[in-house]
């Protein structure tokens, strides 16, 4: 940390109640995690050829890459020589999950990603022992690279209309890939272009004249030791994208590719030497891995967050702008009350979304236990959460993150703040692993069949059980948080009961079914969105205080705060629905209005240490305006100069073309 | 025009029943201004040069800029030559402000742009008559390329705020600029870095020891033979922003830099040579051009969310994906509701924002002739409008663009879908000429005022004499578009009304009157944006009604289910406001989704066809997903073989680390 320190920066720490470290210490997991996660940071970010001298942002697409490709080496070997042997597993995960180390080494990951994050659980997770015994340990000691191809130029999240087939011939007991359509392309995979050597390949499987649905296989793509692909493989890059520069998607096709039989990965389906196929004993087995996704994504868009608007929080309290009273001087933007209302809801919305990871982690833990004992009851409700809270926080996310970025007004737009970088990433999660409108429809299938059950009399499932309850506009509104949590069900339950109404409606009119449910489908997002904002609202709630009764008590003091500021803002947000639904009055609403103002007051000494407890260093933030030495300005400037347009005076263009054309002569 | 066109695009223009060609007519203002717009696309757009090979994305910081000076130059005397010696000035414009040719040729604008957007104007705005004669002369034969410097690395909304000095020495009778801080840097001007050799500098006036406020100052800031910054000048560029890669915005200090006394802008204020400062004889006479950027903003943003919701559309029409009904094969994802409810409401927006602009326009011409005659009455009226309409369509058209993104799923992450550019044109309005939510609440105090002046009894302007009227929640709702719009106004009304006692109640518990405006501030930019709201809702209609009277009958009928669909989106979007301040029931509201719904049935058919008639060309879309002729996947990989990584099956980062490295090597 920097010797000099922004006036107004260390003005702001000195104004905060709580003690930070003691915040970091609880995101972290105690003391001791902290400690790890430090070391863990420190060592690696201290490596030499990590940190780029030129920004990347400079250099074109093909140099990006490889630069990439280099740092990608060099943070897999500094992650490596890291390793403390005494940690445990645990450990060792639990520091990498709160740590950003990739993004302060690429601004957007890193074309090995997928090896790590797909490849290898994916071969942990559908290989037979044998395929793993090989092919896990290659892949751990990165003697292959390798990547997860499922997507196709035509198909996204509905997986059963892939394209590409792999056809078992048992004359040779090969299987032979191939991509009959220009869609049945596989696009997207990270590292696939050309960086992995590898791929697991997600195919429709034909054997004996049969269609056995989609299987996954394992792929050699290029030769181990020239790296040019194989016969009958096409390969290339996708091209650029908004963010993910330096991921190095790729496309993939295949001619009438043949693989040997022992290239399906075996753990859960099978196909014989005859070609005889062996349904998986049980289908759901491998769709726990998906819902893990999630849950990690849910994290991420905690982490991504609370980047985004610790930038912005430090950014707001050194930054100073026209007038509140006159003569007396230009505020720091951070006490306008418009930008609290910005940023502070972020601040929250990151403890809110990282306890609900937490809980998702707990419940498909439990559901992954029971699944393994043959008990598959809590599937569905897992998978109903799962949904919904993916397609929400990456929303909230985006949203959010992108309002960070407009509160730092024309600096925000500079890819030197990141806060552009950090949108780029946060907005890709509204898409991929699943589409969030997709996701959302399937949460409202289940609402929609929950509450069905609850007219029939039947019993629900703990997420679901308020929808046994009675609508009662009449019953008394309270303002509490927990009244507040009770409104939000009611407003689900109401959404879901006039979504199911307005379905019928259509049938009544002679519309089929699933044409009366797309007709109805806008209010079915609708009430999908309402269960999500009450489940996040009551598991924010309730994970929070079971987490912080150890706590001293202005740290305490300081959460409860962003718990009811969560709660409030979006009662206030959602008026329209409560007013619909419960029996809130016009004087209630006013009251919530001036709680939230009151909030915003209490929360504005203490917001600078609540983004200081992040505990993110400036090379994770990477940022000219969210440093922690606040020297915004200066750092705009050093950054400027490092455009390579900046080291000459006078550039070429102006000689070639414009001196000619200024002079009449082009 | 492809001869081979996508069959469901195909069947999409069959089903379409109204005149594509009448709708273009009808945007253009008649078919003569049709056909002048598109001789010159044409003509333009077929020039050798302008048009890349590689796509731009793939070229460095440096080469990117290179290229897009020469493109400039292609560029300007392709339009040069492309002049109409038989139209008139008005025919010109007309072509060019519905025509998007720069973006085109820049997927995000030139570095000439503000030569001629702001440069030029202000010399014509601002420069006196001799000075006009010789440097308006010189700036329009391009001898001279300039820009306009205003915003500081410190200081932007806040004008008052900037550093810069220019201080009069009567001796030389020069004056001198000079930047006191870093934060006295000029920061972001067009074209300022390494482009333009002359600049409008507005800088604070210093003469016979007072100050005089902000002027604008002519400056050379380049050897017109050599381009080197002249002494005492610092230049640079500013570095890697979000978009407007090509813009090549510069930064800008002075160190005692001398000018002559010939070279401040003196239409309005002077200083004579021994010093003696004359005031403008109207202050408010500079202020026109403010507004005018306004107008050009939000038809600005018409256009471009007609660019994204034309790539959206189209490719919603031809993506099919997942099922509706069992067997039945994959839809089209059009007719998904949901992606019907992303998508309308932005072709509706469209047409609400062009025709808005065009009431603005006419309002600004009225005031300022008004003001030529010394009549100021109806500026605060102006000033109100403008700002929140600035304000509001910017912050919609960046909503509604993204929501176009998305809906394209993953493809419209891809840079060649030109979305995520166009996004980053969009949202960058929201920040630049007035950061909106400061503009909002400039409305806000308009508002007050005039909330106070009717309780005074006092009359008020038309777009604010609503506020005399009374808030009657008893009044019966009606769901018709006059109803709704009668709501929004009510809405507006009761909002400053709970502001206003906001306020007040924080008076009476002591805090200053500027501190309970501040407390008070989110809801007074809520108050601020149902104003708002209520003003496009109630213009986009009356325009309409008076645009479309001479129009054949179903485009007329499609063009009016694009009013109502606007207005009950937003009664949906704002009913909790509609459930506050008016006596709108849960029956209503339940009616409202049921027309909401069939409005999108009824719109569904025409859709490509309302998306057909905004007439883009290909060149103008820029879009693999968007093209006329429908290729979305010949056109996607067509593009990704253009990369520059794909030239090579093996790129060399392999032999150099992935080889070594997973050979345990390196």
């Amino acid at each position: 940390m920097s010797a000099k320190v922004n006036k107004d920066l260390l003005e702001e720490r000195k104004k905060c109640d709580f003690n930070v470290e003691e915040l970091t210490n609880y995101l972290d997991g105690g003391v001791r995690a902290t400690e790890i996660r430090r070391k863990l940071e420190t060592k690696v970010l201290s490596t030499k050829g990590l940190i780029d001298d030129v920004p990347e942002e400079y250099l074109s697409h093909k140099e990006k890459y490889e630069n990439s490709v280099r740092k990608g080496v060099v943070l897999y070997k500094a992650m490596k020589e890291s390793e403390d042997p005494n940690l445990t597993e645990q450990d060792k995960a639990n520091a990498i999950y709160r740590s950003m180390i990739n993004f302060a080494v690429f601004k957007d990951n890193s074309p090995f990603a997928l090896h790590f994050v797909m490849f290898i659980p994916t071969l942990l997770g559908q290989a037979d022992e044998e395929q793993k015994k090989y092919w896990v340990k290659r892949a751990s000691n990165m003697e292959i690279i390798g990547t997860y191809a499922q997507t196709e130029l035509g198909h996204g999240t509905f997986i059963r209309g892939l394209e590409t087939t792999a056809t078992y011939d048992p004359k040779t007991e090969e299987f032979v890939l191939h991509s009959p359509t220009l869609t049945a392309y596989k696009w997207w995979p990270g590292g696939l272009a050309h960086t992995s050597n590898y791929c697991v390949v997600m195919a429709q499987l034909y054997t004996q004249g049969k269609s056995c649905g989609i299987q996954p296989f394992l792929v050699q793509l290029r030769d181990e030791e020239t790296h040019m692909p194989l016969p009958g493989i096409k390969l290339g890059e996708i091209g650029a994208k908004l963010g993910f520069t330096t991921v190095n998607n790729g496309f993939l096709g295949f001619e009438h590719h043949r693989i040997k039989r022992d290239r399906m990965l075996m753990k859960n389906a099978q196909v014989l030497k005859d070609g005889t196929f062996k349904k998986s004993p049980n289908s759901k087995l491998t769709y726990g891995t998906m819902v893990y996704v999630r849950v990690v994504i849910v994290n991420a868009m905690a982490n991504q967050l609370a980047r985004a608007v610790t930038i912005a929080v430090r950014y707001s309290a050194v930054r100073r702008q026209s007038e509140l009273k006159p003569n007396a001087g230009e505020p720091q933007i951070l006490d306008y009350v418009t930008q609290q209302h910005k940023l502070f809801i972020a601040i929250a919305s990151c403890h809110a979304f990282s306890l609900t990871a937490k809980w998702l982690a707990r419940m498909y833990q439990k559901v992954t236990s029971d699944l393994e004992k043959g008990n598959m009851d809590a599937l569905p409700e897992l998978h109903a959460a799962a949904c919904c809270l993916k397609a929400v926080t990456t929303w909230d996310a985006s949203a959010m993150a992108e309002r960070c970025r407009t509160s730092c007004g024309g600096h925000g737009y500079m890819l030197s703040s990141n806060l552009p970088q950090i949108y780029g990433l946060v907005t890709a999660a509204v898409t991929y692993e699943g589409e969030n409108t997709v996701l959302m429809l399937q949460t409202a299938r289940s609402l929609v069949k929950a509450w069905e059950h609850a007219s029939a009399g039947k019993a629900l499932s703990p997420t679901m059980s308020y929808l046994t309850e009675k609508i009662d506009t009449k019953q008394k509104w309270d303002n509490s948080i927990d009244g507040i949590i009770k409104g939000f069900r009611q407003v689900a339950l109401g959404k879901v009961a006039t979504a199911v109404a307005n379905i019928k409606k259509y049938v009544k009119r002679g519309l089929a079914p699933e044409d009366a449910w797309n007709m109805s489908s806008v209010q079915l997002v609708a009430a999908s969105e309402a269960h999500c904002r009450a489940l996040i609202l009551s598991t924010y709630k309730s994970e929070a205080e079971g987490t912080t009764s150890s706590l001293s008590e202005p740290l305490k003091r300081a959460l409860n705060q962003l718990v009811e500021l969560y709660t409030v803002y979006w009662a206030l947000e959602k008026v329209g629905d409560l007013l619909l639904y419960t029996s809130i009055s016009e004087g209630d609403v006013r009251q919530l209005h001036n709680t939230y103002e009151e909030l915003l007051g209490k929360i504005r000494p203490n917001a600078v240490g609540l983004v200081d407890g992040f505990d993110f260093s400036d090379q994770i933030l990477n940022s000219t305006l969210g440093a922690y030495d606040g020297r915004v300005y200066e750092r705009l400037m050093e950054e400027a100069l490092k455009s390579p347009l900046n080291a000459e005076p006078v550039n070429q263009s102006f000689h070639k073309y414009l001196k000619p054309f200024m002079q009449g002569k082009l």
